[in-house]
């Protein structure tokens, strides 16, 4: 049965401390709900501390490789897909994902976002840079939402998810 | 831990009656020996019918899908990567597997095995057209391999696995 | 030997009016000094409007199209190169130009500013959404770049032209 | 006006002594016609002498590169554009040629006559390996054509060219 796919998009080396600790959360947070974490797959910043979180409860974690090889991935990574596309790859993420968390900013962060609002998705923004808080909240209102930490988040996605006609969860 | 990820191409409309029971066995055999099961992903031919086999023994079932949209995956897909990629994305469905099993013939097909190739990989053959078997081991000798029957591929399958130096199996 | 190559980025349906001017402008410009002209290669909004001027002077149109089909371009693109990748052709259109234009503001074009900057690209911005100035000229200060009209564009391009070592213009 | 693309496939280092004479004629042909030439653009075998034989003659060569740094094209490539996406852009050669001349035998190349198949269009081999002729004629035998030689492949692009409704040579 199709697992309920929860994208999470952020830097790698350029994380910030707080970056590092709210992508562990959140991929804590999205293992315990028994959904599937998906991010870039890289073994660094938001990606690695996502993955990270969600195997510490025992989740299951899919990484979209911008490399061609399966064992750069993050250790963290149970499904590496090494598409060898580089950012072009980007897009994968986001239609792939029910909904996309975008922790930290940097600009692969922000292609990803202006990715998801092109693609129809929702997309939570979790992050303290006031620009990329106006500037997708202004390109598409109803696409794009700012949370304050973590959990509140984690509620949007709840909600977002209850929103669904049949999302089944296995 | 990284799954292992085994590969199954092959036709989607076009395949054979023979093709179909070949790959609901070889979806099957995956799931049975723990390994996950990567297809293209689409509700058809040789796609559906190794997710299915793969399903009915508790497998864990991965689709490469050529569209820009999940829900129209094989519902024995338990996690569909949407490309929206038409069949560029042949070339990740190679680079994401450990080895590929390509079950019956057709052009898709035939990219997936040459891509395969051109990748380094694995592939192992399992259909009734001669002149395919000519035509890859030719091309390359040391990567191509033609079972005679399911039992042969998957006998394949698991001595290449034991070649490999560390590949763990969660 | 190779072409000098600016990309020209923007709304397709949802150009303004000031967009859809200023396009014709920059490719009108881009002909008339030799350059070769890249686009989404699309029949509407800013890609349809800068093919249109860069013919009307004689330039040379390339149209990076999301599509699968090259009949589907602008009659007014020379060479279109059909991607069937959707959005994902975003990164091509950009590794593949000198420099980037960003011309009126939406979710594709937003994408490929950043995807811009993460290739390492210098971009300029022309459009009057305040919020898109303040947020690209954070993310990356030293390759973002605010255009108040086409001539201030032109001399930007102009410019990073001139400090490259060695770009031949055929 | 959009040009008439001839797409020219062959390995690269790969390549034997015959196929880059042929793949020289080839492009030299086919600048001779006003067409443009599609190759993977990079600087060896069978790209290489394509292109500079389309160059001799004053022909237009379009490249689309595996890699995602256009100065890294063959110097007869006019419009390198660069995907950086790997083996994955053989799908875009194919998609982007009217028709598709496959210049000598290897992996990649069987890939783009396999995808060529896929995308419907037609392709002409020119090579020594019987295998392949019977293979890929065997697939698809109404899309794929043996040309003995370089004078019969560019009267088979002729003829299909003739035979389109509609295309417009500029």
């Amino acid at each position: 049965m199709k697992k309920i796919i929860i994208g999470v998009m952020g830097p790698g080396p350029g994380a910030t401390k707080k970056d590092i600790e709210n992508a562990f959360s959140l991929g804590r947070g999205i293992a315990e709900n028994g959904w599937a974490l998906l991010t870039g797959g890289m073994p660094s910043g938001v990606m690695e501390a996502a993955n990270r979180g969600a195997k510490e409860s025992g989740g299951l974690t899919i990484g979209i490789l911008p490399v061609d090889r399966s064992d750069l991935a993050s250790p963290f990574v149970d499904i590496p897909i090494a598409t060898g596309m580089g950012s072009a790859r980007n897009n994968i993420n986001i239609l792939s994902s029910h909904i996309v968390i975008a922790c930290g900013m940097g600009s692969g962060t922000a292609s990803e976002i202006a990715l998801a609002i092109k693609g129809g998705k929702q997309v939570i923004l979790i992050n303290e840079l006031e620009e990329s808080h106006s500037f997708f909240a202004r390109l598409s209102p109803r696409q794009v939402f700012i949370a304050q930490n973590v959990d509140s988040a984690m509620g949007l996605v709840r909600k977002y998810l209850d929103s669904l006609p049949a999302v089944s969860n296995s």
